[in-house]
């Protein structure tokens, strides 16, 4: 019984303790996997450790790598395989955010000023590059096939899912179906490659590779709609992101594409003269919030999530109870409950 | 003595067609390298081949595969996985091209217009990523840690050299060595890469291995001196290169390297203003190539290309007579006199 308060005042908690509390129970290993982050950055070229410190001392949360050593942990794993796995996984993540500022011309990447602005674009695509190679070179010193091929599949499935969101900006048709094909592809592949990895170094059974795979698969798709709906909330002003980046970038993701499709003709003529024509004048972005908020797309959005950290918690019924479960289901809650 | 004769006669050829007759020699093997290269492109995002399609198609010599094909075929491979690994070098290669350039935002590549004009350069890095994950993918397929090593390490040297070349480029005061560092790495490094992996798939001696990344090194480094000599070159037309993309873009090779350090003040001055603040005018390409004629540059820039593909041929020592042997050392000398 007193287990059961303890788990519930756990599911009680601030947002934010979620995350922080399974960072504290792999906190050794995350201490290494910095070391190891800040050696193979690296280079007798000085720009790059400079460029890809920016990048990665902005820090961000090491979701993903945190991933990999918990699920790592899950599986029972003692040996030292997952730490450099892990720091390969943050590697390629921001790889693909560089590549990303490039391509999506955004001034401010966690709060800060994004690489391409201080170091031009250039820099910031070759530094991906590097950071790229060097998530390679990782895997390799992990000697596992196995997780070379995952992670070099999921890389090529991020990159189709990012011309896939390419050819849907600007595109106010685009379905909530393209749009989860997007999502699956750019941000959930490497949450779900990142836990599969757990179990394939630990040689686990493919039952528990294929549960980590779907539990991190689904909880990189309520990630991802929840920072979509965050893009328009003032929640935003807390977590150093900039309000509105999507709307000036043409983007379409759901709370948009939610309201077109619930919209009046007024409705969607706005839409499609600011996303589509890009003829954005000042006060278009409040009014698109008003809009948003008028058909209860931010809500619905945070509640279509909530449905994929649901199968997320449930893809893990086939691990034993435990607290490095239960500290990931909580994530799943966590990356769900930040919206507010 | 007719044998003799024969090799003479093989060294008097045409300049293409020692690399032709090395095409000829691997030809079956490098149909299926085009087949699998092909089916790597595929992906149900469609821009993807389109684009992949666009720079692919156009082609090139495929010299790098062939290196991998054609030294698997020296150290008398017979298995199949050099194929494979042939195509992830023509991945990275093309991979590499693509993030080029957007980060040169040259108008022509091959002679034909580059993807970034034709779908933005969005499309080209996020392509160009998939390509270097193709790459990677393809490598595991041929089941060898030591190759993987080998390329993932290679990688990370290429953008190193990369981002190097960004740091001297608009720096009239860069030397030769620094320019010599930058060759190294961003396109000798994968030609001595696609050498070695030859040696590797055939699980050679290391002496062979190390002989067929000095080989390929310093075939790459004179490949790249001629490349860059072509493009102040009349020659060039014939290439279906642009003259004076590399000017255009304040980009120090050899060729402006020489001229800047022999050159009077005046000519000095010229090349700051163009090179350094850019601020080029009508006239000024051809004055920047006849002051390289006055102070022989480009005959020089040769000169040095001839060291290099003599240090090639002699690091093939170790291996015996034979016709592949043969044909290898004809590309070191085609290498140079495509000059011509």
């Amino acid at each position: 019984m007193a287990v059961i308060i303890n788990l519930d005042q756990e599911r009680n908690r601030p947002t934010e303790t979620a995350l922080d509390c399974l960072t504290e129970m792999v906190n050794d290993d995350l201490v290494r996997v910095n070391e190891i982050i800040l050696q193979h950055m690296e280079s007798p070229v000085a720009l790059i450790p400079q460029l890809a410190g920016h990048i990665i001392a902005a820090g961000g949360k090491r979701l993903r790598p945190l991933l990999t050593l918990a699920s790592a942990r899950l599986c029972g794993y003692e040996g030292r395989h997952h730490l450099g796995l892990a720091a390969s996984v943050e590697f390629i993540h921001t790889a693909t955010l560089l590549h990303d500022d490039v391509v999506d011309d955004s001034g401010l990447r966690r709060g800060q000023a994004a690489a391409n602005t201080l170091w031009g674009n250039k820099a910031s695509v070759l530094v991906g590059d590097f950071l790229f190679s060097r998530a390679f070179q990782l895997m390799v010193t992990a000697n596992s096939m196995k997780v070379l091929d995952i992670l070099s599949s999921a890389s090529a499935v991020i990159a189709e899912g990012e011309v896939l969101q390419l050819l849907t900006t600007n595109d106010p048709e685009t379905s909530e179906a393209a749009y989860l094909d997007v999502v699956r592809a750019k941000t959930a592949k490497l949450f779900a490659a990142a836990c599969r990895i757990g179990a394939v170094v630990a040689t686990r059974p493919a039952e528990e590779e294929d549960a980590l795979e779907s539990f991190g698969l689904n909880l990189g798709i309520a990630f991802q709609l929840v920072d979509d709906m965050l893009d328009y909330s003032a929640a935003s002003d807390t977590l150093g992101k900039t309000i509105g980046d999507d709307f000036r970038e043409g983007k379409m993701t759901l709370p948009v594409i939610l309201a077109y499709y619930r919209g009046s003709k007024a409705e969607r003529q706005f839409w499609r003269r600011t996303l589509e024509d890009m003829e954005q004048e000042p006060g278009d972005l409040e009014k698109a919030v008003a809009c948003m908020k008028r058909h209860g797309t931010l809500d619905d959005t945070v509640e279509r999530a909530r449905h994929y950290a649901a199968l997320a918690r449930d893809a893990m019924a086939v691990f034993p109870q435990g607290t490095m479960k239960e500290a990931l289901l909580d994530v799943a809650d966590f990356c769900v409950e930040r919206a507010y």
